[in-house]
């Protein structure tokens, strides 16, 4: 596939079975479809919930796995062939994959909104496959590269970070501003370190858990809460006295979902705020509805990432206004698929990464 | 107070005693304080939703009254007096008064939000008194003049028509677009009035009472919607059936407050499209937050009316963009307070009038 | 091609050779290409100011014709063909066509912006082929069905329109605004037609025709003023004088591109202004640029449509929001293109359209 | 007036006498008039392009120098004493000042544009007196606490670096984006400061002057570029060139006025970006009217400063976003303001700043 190996190129895939467990398989080697096509060799994939709970329950919503599944999208790789249209890419290039492949010319699409896209084919998104693969072709527009300073092995936070991004930019202006930050889990910890990157004064990072909380103050988070049995509206309270926040939050980021925070960050925000749920909303959550009337407050829903996020998330990068270091801490082989998914199942580690089939600690952390 | 008035002016008011009966009394006749003041003889009143929840339960929210408190403030009436620094109104002219002086210096309403504003004295709200007596002062800001043809009987809609106004404009570009409505009361009817207006291609009135949809009708709505006792679900995908609206709805306004409404929206809401709650949210709702996110809703919150808002109400009437025809469907004389209210608490028509003290039907209903 | 045409499809066209004469010439039938392509039976062309622009010189700008070229751009006719992954199209279907397929896959596109796209395929931009032909292809999105009670050669009108929507919109919010619009030709004259319909609430056209003036009050102008030889600021103030527009214009729209023009709707831009500059606009122009830091004017250039332009322009047909009577005012059959050209040249008449090959008057005009 | 002074407060003023020499003289000391006044004991004055301009010209625009007129808008001082309803300011506290009160009542006032207020006073524009004696009269909304590294001298550049924000602010989201910013004057200077800290990229400085490019490098500045007598193409070409910006910036600033500038950087920007006029504007200036419709360019003027920029122009210093090192080259004492604008007419140094009266570098230096 590259000019030197000059052996046949196996496609090797874990594959989810419906029902649960994972097994190994040779799959076709993708090909160039359309001239703006990529191949790209897998180096690192990062574990995402979406993909856990696929291997736990079988579905998200109205995606079911109905039959054998290859999950993993957060993913990076080194450019292995491009159609003859691309530009700018070449064999080689270390990357990012945008893992969604939009159809481009929906109304969705064509007004800038193609995370709205209803044929979306987005990795490991049943029936679409994933990228827990040897190599995997996506449009170039979804090949970001990487810069200079970046692993392969860190890169595979982009995908994460870029929803933080997009979430972010959902919040508006967030110069000078003062922002909540709900779960210091990856995307939490992420959403942190890029509301602060664009310009928050203040960005207070809530958990249940302290050992999170202490990981969110290296990546933006300037004051920590940590949520107590009491109501969301005296949580709240408690949250703006702690961080000097007066009359409420400009921007409140939901990273959890969970109903406790929904509402303690519906009270936290001021009048005239804005709360971001990112992505995770239950299909039903009690929310203070007379608070967002009373304040104004707008409540936007995050989905994935869209025009220019996974460019800006590189960008922050680039120009190290965002550091991912001591984000991944598990790293597996492709053949510990299962033992990966055990432990992020169980809460392991911040961020879990599986290198590509054949792929070793020293390519995937090279820079 | 007039030129060709010698006797001396008396402002009767028609007050609540805390715990529920009204009371008239004379109070102090209102004078210029600051030179943009203005001195307004009431006509007219429309009764809210609001100043009858005051009168039943003695609260909302955090409002308390405490206090004898007049109620009162969708109101037009005939300016008497200006302050030296007021420019454009004359004695004579007849005007809607918005009813909140706001501090005009804080933050918020340096930054064109102050409905926001912390400092905002909103007539009725108590402690501050309303507009049920015989002169109120306002600041010239809060004064618009009625179009020639707007009785000043009609002209009581502008309040609640400005309320209208503001959430659809918080609904963002309604050209084209395709909106549904929910609740077809007076603000729910100017909504469908103003949304229509502002150039939506659709507007689905939805209520449970038929013979309120059928008002909406000639009103602004192109369809309209009963709701069944179904789920919000079954409710959504049957009013997106009868009104072919395909995926979803650009635009929900909300005037009901009530779940199955907020629910059954949420869920005809298009992937992209915007649900403003106008006003009356209850403390807490169950939302399909999930639904939020997946389809990237906007939820905004509306509260009374800002910049423009009063000013864009007044020109869709002059340009005859908005008919009020129809929509006062009761009026009462000042003795007969307590009687509007009882209607008014018994759904008695759409929207009821009381004149000022001393005014009678000639007046008001003159153009 | 149709099912009921069993002759042998032929592709008639008109094409200009460079240095300046047409030539009739049998084509190539277009073919499906791609799954969206759809093929469309040419009806009714407009012709534009930029197809005799380059029929007289030969180019604009970096755009040159340099070998044998087809013009035309405003057209509609009847689907033909479909590609299998077109929906909502079927062969029969009346469509007005956008001349214009984007790559949708640049950051311009991605992001929304597809008229900035920099591998645009215009028609009758050299050197892609226009659409004087009897089959011309378009994908699927740039087809957009025609209201039942608009005929085929009135439809041809949807492209200017769509230019004038495109204007109207970057103006911003034109609800109770105060507009002018400079230009009374076709664009300017829908110009009028979508500021009024768009909410502005007072429309000035201003020309130095006074028919051309005249013809605009039946198509949105509230106002008339006629430049005269004084200077732009005169003209200015002269204007909102006669107008009642006060401190100035709130949205100023030039399809002139005039110097004098250009100054004078600067000076009558009000402060917070909006001008825009709808196409046309000469290589170098002298500009008041104080005026517009003073007064924090925006000035923005509008080029052709983008997304939900074309859609809101026949939007505003299918609801009777913009009236096109009386704008067609030449209609030429297929052997005529020259004398047609020459006619518009000589600016014959507002809009020309030149009817496909073999099609005749009854089927253009036909609803 | 403070508890501590005990002798009789002197307003000492220099003044400007029309036709052009100053004088000293002890002026009325301003009192609390209203209950939101603040009286300002005024620390040092930086001295801008107007100021200069009143004193060799009489006038700017329409603003003419009738009568004696006291210069100076760029001031810190110590607060002296607030009017009643005062709350968050004291005796005491070092502030910038906002040398502008807005009438706070009119529409632009009233939706978040108080810099095109019709009835502003703005300090030293004929008829209102500046900021060069010993005490001024404020609103308090006007006053912002200096944080506690910035020096008082220092903080007289807090008023320039608000127009930066103000100008960068118009540009819209600078995250990641190219930007370039023409002329290396202290507003030039600060916008590529605050470009680069509200995100950008690339800041691109031009300017003629070798040596002012340099001092660029060390407030932002990525790039610098020098002017060449070139055309502003060629200038555009090569600037686009040397900066690696591919098909053009994003955004422009452009903080010379000068027409070689702003149509270079009309020739540089990209399609779709945004140019800035940071005031300066000259009556007329010939622009590339083609290029801005081409491209879609959005031309914006820029006036002083509105809602927030003072706030985000301290919070940048608070945050060590902006650094103002090396700015403030040039101190004078109260009794050397003739000297101090002869040597700002003769372009010596970066800023200068004249000290209050009985003020000694200590207590403008100390921190």
């Amino acid at each position: 596939m590259s000019a030197t190996d000059t052996t046949t190129p196996v496609n090797e895939a874990a594959v989810l079975q419906p029902g649960g467990s994972f097994y190994y398989e040779n799959r076709e080697v993708p090909t160039i479809q359309s001239d703006r096509d990529v191949i790209v060799k897998v180096i690192a994939t990062g574990l995402c919930g979406s993909d856990v709970h696929y291997w736990q329950h079988g579905r998200i919503g109205r995606y079911v796995v109905e039959k054998p599944l290859i999950l993993g999208h957060e993913s990076t790789g080194i450019v292995v062939s491009c159609g003859p249209n691309v530009q700018g890419l070449a064999a080689g290039d270390r990357v990012a994959m945008e893992p969604g492949a939009a159809c481009n010319s929906c109304d969705f699409c064509r007004s800038g909104r193609y995370n709205l896209c209803r044929s979306m084919s987005f990795a490991a998104t049943p029936p679409i496959d994933g990228t827990l693969c040897t190599y995997y072709r996506v449009p170039a527009e979804c090949c970001f590269k990487l810069p200079d300073h970046i692993s392969l092995r860190d890169g595979a936070l982009v995908e994460p970070l870029s929803v933080a991004v997009h979430a972010c930019r959902l919040a508006g202006d967030l110069q000078n501003r003062k922002a909540i930050v709900f779960g210091a889990g990856p995307v939490g910890l992420l959403c942190c370190a890029v509301a602060r990157a664009l310009g928050a004064a203040t960005v207070v990072i809530v958990d249940i858990v302290t050992s999170r909380l202490e990981v969110a103050t290296k990546h933006g988070a300037t004051h920590t809460y940590q949520m107590s049995s009491e109501s969301p509206e005296e949580n709240a309270k408690a949250l703006l006295e702690v961080a000097g926040l007066g009359d409420g939050a400009d921007v409140v980021l939901d990273a959890t979902g969970a109903e406790p925070c929904v509402n303690c960050g519906l009270h936290a925000v001021g009048p005239g705020g804005t709360f971001v749920q990112v992505g995770l909303g239950r299909p039903n959550v009690s929310i203070p509805l007379g608070q967002v009337c009373d304040k104004e407050v707008i409540v936007k829903g995050s989905f994935r990432y869209g025009p220019g996020d996974f460019s800006l998330a590189v960008g922050l990068l680039q120009a190290n206004r965002v550091n991912l270091e001591g984000l991944v801490t598990n790293e597996y082989s492709f053949s510990q698929v299962e033992e990966a998914f055990k432990n992020v199942a169980n809460r392991v580690g911040i961020k879990s990464v599986i290198y590509g089939p054949g792929v070793d600690a020293a390519t995937a952390n090279s820079i």
